[in-house]
């Protein structure tokens, strides 16, 4: 009940759904304060002043017997002239401010989401998660006292004490690139201006009267692709992402080759810093000019990369990365002014770099745990990020081992006869028919399973330019189910009874994958020898550096396998499992996440006290040298078979060809595959 | 007496000359470390490894009574192999290295003036003061664990380590621009290194090995000239000084029309900003090379500037401090990168810039307040600081006031008929005859007094090209001290009749100061009533401004009146006086001090806490706001006559011509002044 000042009750009983907080706050106070009171951060620019919007609530009517109240509009005060206004020109629907609305009787109050200061979006991750948005960067309103005669304060003395005064900030310092504009902002603005303040020590930027937006880039610098996402630092939301490859590739698909490069090249350093910096500004104009932004709105970044990638971008020369013992510049997070390694966003724009782990173990893997984190779960999770190196972090609540693992660029499509990127063309998947041994493949871009043998019917728009890593791994899997190569890799001459497709002679042997009539080159697209021993070496590698933490934890499976990476989100992780890519697992317990390294970005830049976790998760992490282990050898060679004997693959074992003497090629009884029907 | 330990005394007595500290050391306690526990802190770099040389010392032979020391180098431990290596290199000539000399016995020790840490220096103000050298940057020699197999930490975070672990040093940051140097710095270094550190937070420059070497700037921008000089951090001199007319000359003399500029032209400020930066670029690019180094071993500045040349070289439109209410951008003192506003030095290089007072009192000021000290003294002092604006500080020890005084450019040589600035061939002093009326002048770059007069023998190298500031202050004065202007600043009628250098027209009258034989131009040089009244305009402002500050502390009189700044410098303090440019005061008591502004940041960059006193200084002056005191109007009227009659000069009774009606030209009679005789 409502009780005017100086009668007996001078306390009312507030309730805040969803949340339940509850309790009692004198008569009088404002909803604002109340909320604040009992522990529920409610929206605010305007900082109070009835103007902004953000703190809108609703008032339940009615009794609450759950919550002894008894709750009604009519115990708050009555709309002032400046909510009337608001009202006007943005219709509350019988929502109030909290900031115009005084308790005067006990009320059940609603705070819609869109009003709560700390919103929570979902990570799409493996493991879906809740998430805070809470970035580093916020946005104040503020009214400065005007300049006058007899005051030899300046406008940032001036401001500073607004600061103090109405969001208790002090010590703050503000920017050199942002002092200049301070004068003309508090005179276009009438002395009033919006702050936006990182880290609640620095002012970034400063516009005239109250404004809303607040924006930053998350971003992934790989070895061949670069990704930006644009997000609105208040939602949370992605609203916009731009990718392109990296133009660094010029001076090398590898990272070996980018460091040979500036080895070689006396401005090879420089060159490729400014390449990768040119690219990040075309790519952050391109996404904020989507959303009718400009590269100004940017005020802060968070990036991740492989270790060669970090210290390219940072203006470090890779040289040591390139030999033992691969001692890194710095593993600490990196906070630095956007401007000082040339990123053309706002002039004070803040870049906060994730740490790296070791000396091929970088940021991106940091952020792949922080997307994902092994660390949190129960179960053992075997995480792989394949690339040029493979990352891989196996891990549950007990642990979590991190090693780099040399697979080469062969995953990539490099270092295959006619490898490729993932690209419109290239070859992503592959059948191959049990009995005919005759292949189907899908091509990037066009959406049918297709047979590309000479004589069948093919639309002219499609040519296959290549094949790229999924479509590589895919093939010598299933000329392994098919059984045109044995479990050592070595084409079945038996086979080549079968089939004109397979192509041998003393020396060599290949396998006509794509006949020339569906060939953008007007060759075959074919698979050799070399090739199956290319992913063989590539494979085996990723194998061991698994099995190397596997045997450190002293566990001879896994209960999960999560792929990141763009390699992980395409190939087939029935085919990975037959190659012997990833240890046995539940297939259903086999998953891609996509990119998870930007979604790790995305996340330290939503959250700030992510990039402290980050930094634990970095320094907790027990990181094994993979070079140094003779184990890793041993691995390495006993895991280049399909998928190999060494150790056993029980999920497969329905799939897979009888066992047969592998030195014996064509000895061995195919069968179908139950595998086949599920395509 | 020397004992060997395990006997029973375990302690020396140790004196330390010249300082007097003594005390007790435990016996084996090195040198270095025994001084610093008695309170002596010595130079050193390399951190007590042997090999830097800079902790020498003396041990003195013999029995002292006053210490109860009986002393001698058989009380200290042998030369060590490093020793005698560093002695054999750079002979030591008795000398101990501190830091190798363990205590054996009891000794007294004299440690030499550059083997003090905090050396002194004299300071050249006024008030001769004693100053300790202890910048903001210093250097430190460290030796770092090199990188291996098996530990994941980059080079930043063992770099880091042994900076804790051998200089104490925690939480230090290392600058954007640095961080990629240290990888081949330390590998050239064999993993020492010599770090160049910021207030103890932040590593500015690594360099291999141990190294030796800290340099900063201390610069003065002026409205006319710019003065740079490169100061040696270690031993707080000044090794090379450039200056410059500051290029922003051309957009406008004074600061009005700059301001005016900038408002006028949307290139203006930038094009402004851009010169003056280029200009301070050259001028440290020269200033190194004299000394053989380059701008990249500059890793501290201070910068002072009046409150206009301030916000434009930090990129601030002056527009504000056109207007009233004159407010600034900041009053703070700035910290910032080089970098950040274009300077070219170490990438990493700091600037400090003094704080302002109030819109038109700038950081000039406050480097003339710290190195003139006016709040420290008995006596009343007034300094006053000639430009456009008049500075004017009055003070001693119970208060300080400051006020700005709008004195225009005539003390300039702007806006006089012949008028120019003080460069080679301006007019400097001037004398005339008390008799004759005939002039006598010196002219800047010829060492005599010369009579430019029709018919003298002249020197053909000499041409007069103008009058500067000093040269018509003492061209008013002597022309009303002989009569041919009276107090009034009018011509008067009978002096014209002595001599046809005075040519008087109904509306007009001038004085030829130079025949045309002697004039650069081909025309005689003349002080036209316009000239006088410029003058006339612009001391009475300067005045009525002292005279404000005098009112405000109630005081009739000053004790001391200190001339800063080059016009300063050069004019005569009795000729000042005669105008009535500056209050009455013992003319013994009148000293020129120079370019105190320039001492005061040359004070601030080799002491780091006399810029924290700076902002004290600052803040703690008792700001006059000129246009908002109605009696500054009254005294600035009160203050055109010569000298004036308001305010009594006794000091000048002996030399003035005797009051006569100044309303009746031509009815004084004129004696001949005691002061002829004196030049």
């Amino acid at each position: 009940m409502s009780h005017p000042p100086g009668t007996e009750q001078r306390f009312c009983q507030i309730a805040l759904m969803p949340s339940g907080h509850k309790g009692k706050v004198a008569y009088g106070t404002d909803l604002l304060t109340a909320a604040r009171e009992l522990g529920v951060e409610l929206e605010s620019i305007c900082g109070g002043r009835q103007t902004c919007g953000k703190c809108q609530i609703s008032v339940e009517e009615g009794h609450f017997p759950k919550h002894g109240i008894t709750s009604g509009s009519t115990h708050l005060s009555p709309q002032t002239e400046l909510e009337k206004e608001y009202d006007r020109e943005h219709p509350l629907n019988g929502r109030r401010l909290a900031c115009a609305a005084l308790v005067k009787g006990d009320v059940l109050i609603t705070v819609p989401e869109e009003s709560q200061a700390h919103k929570q979006i979902i990570a799409k991750a493996a493991t879906d998660r809740v998430i805070e948005v809470a970035p580093a960067v916020r946005q104040v309103y503020i009214e400065v006292e005007p300049a006058r005669l007899g005051d030899p304060r300046g406008d940032w003395e001036r401001l500073a004490k607004a600061l103090e005064d109405q969001w208790g900030l002090s010590d703050l310092e503000i920017d050199a690139k942002t002092l200049p504009t301070i004068q003309s902002v508090l005179r276009q603005g009438n002395f009033s201006v919006t702050a936006t303040i990182w880290g609640n020590n620095k002012i970034l930027r400063l516009q005239p009267g109250f404004q809303e937006g607040l924006y930053g880039l998350a971003i992934d610098v790989g070895s061949t692709t670069v990704v930006v996402h644009l997000c609105d630092l208040r939602t949370g939301q992605v609203v916009a992402t731009q990718s392109a490859m990296n133009p660094q590739v010029r001076y090398g698909e590898d990272l070996m080759s980018r460091i040979s490069y500036a080895n070689s090249e006396p401005q090879g350093l420089q060159r490729m810093n400014r390449l990768i910096i040119q690219t990040l500004n075309e790519l952050a104009e391109k996404a904020t000019n989507i959303v009718d932004l400009s590269n100004q709105d940017v005020t802060d970044v968070v990036i991740v990369g492989n270790t060669v990638m970090h210290h390219i971008l940072l203006g470090i020369h890779p040289k040591q990365l390139g030999e033992a013992p691969f001692a890194l510049a710095t593993f600490s997070a990196v906070d630095l002014n956007a401007r000082d390694i040339g990123l053309t966003l706002h002039p004070a724009c803040q870049v906060h770099i994730l740490p790296l782990i070791a000396g091929h173990v970088g940021a991106d893997n940091v952020g792949v745990m922080l997307a994902e984190t092994p660390g949190e779960q129960d179960e053992i999770s075997l995480v792989v990020d394949v690339g040029t190196n493979a990352e891989i972090v196996l891990g549950d609540r007990t642990q979590v081992l991190v090693a780099s693992s040399p697979t080469g660029p062969a995953f990539e499509g490099a270092q295959i006869t006619h490898g490729q990127r993932a690209a419109p063309g290239a070859i992503e998947r592959v059948r191959i028919d049990r009995e005919t041994l005759d292949p189907r493949v899908q091509v990037i871009g066009y959406p049918e399973w297709i047979r590309p043998l000479a004589g069948e019917a093919t639309d002219n728009a499609l040519l296959a330019t290549g094949i790229c890593g999924s479509g590589i791994v895919e093939a010598v899997a299933e000329m392994f189910l098919a059984g045109i190569i044995n479990s050592r890799g070595h084409y079945v001459t038996t086979a080549a009874e079968i089939t004109p497709r397979i192509r041998m002679d003393g020396r060599t042997a290949e396998y006509v994958l794509v006949d020339k009539e569906f060939s953008a080159t007007g060759s075959p697209i074919v698979i050799t020898q070399n090739d199956i021993r290319a992913i063989q070496l590539a494979k085996a590698a990723l194998y061991a550096g698994a099995k190397l933490l596997m045997d450190h934890r002293g566990v001879d499976h896994v209960d999960r396998v999560v792929l990141a990476g763009a390699f992980g989100t395409f190939i087939s992780p029935f085919h990975a499992m037959v190659l012997g890519l990833i240890p046995d697992c539940d297939l259903n317990k086999v998953v891609a996440v996509g990119n998870a390294a930007g979604d790790g970005a995305r996340l330290a830049l939503l959250n700030h006290d992510l990039r402290l976790k980050a930094v634990r998760l970095a320094r907790s992490a027990n990181y094994i040298e993979t070079p140094l282990e003779t184990a890793f050898q041993d691995e390495f060679v006993a895991a280049l078979d399909l998928p190999h004997a060494v150790h056993p693959f029980p999920h497969l074992a329905e799939f897979l060809p009888e066992q047969v003497d592998q030195n014996k090629p064509g000895s061995r009884n195919r069968r179908r595959s139950r595998f086949v029907s599920k395509i």
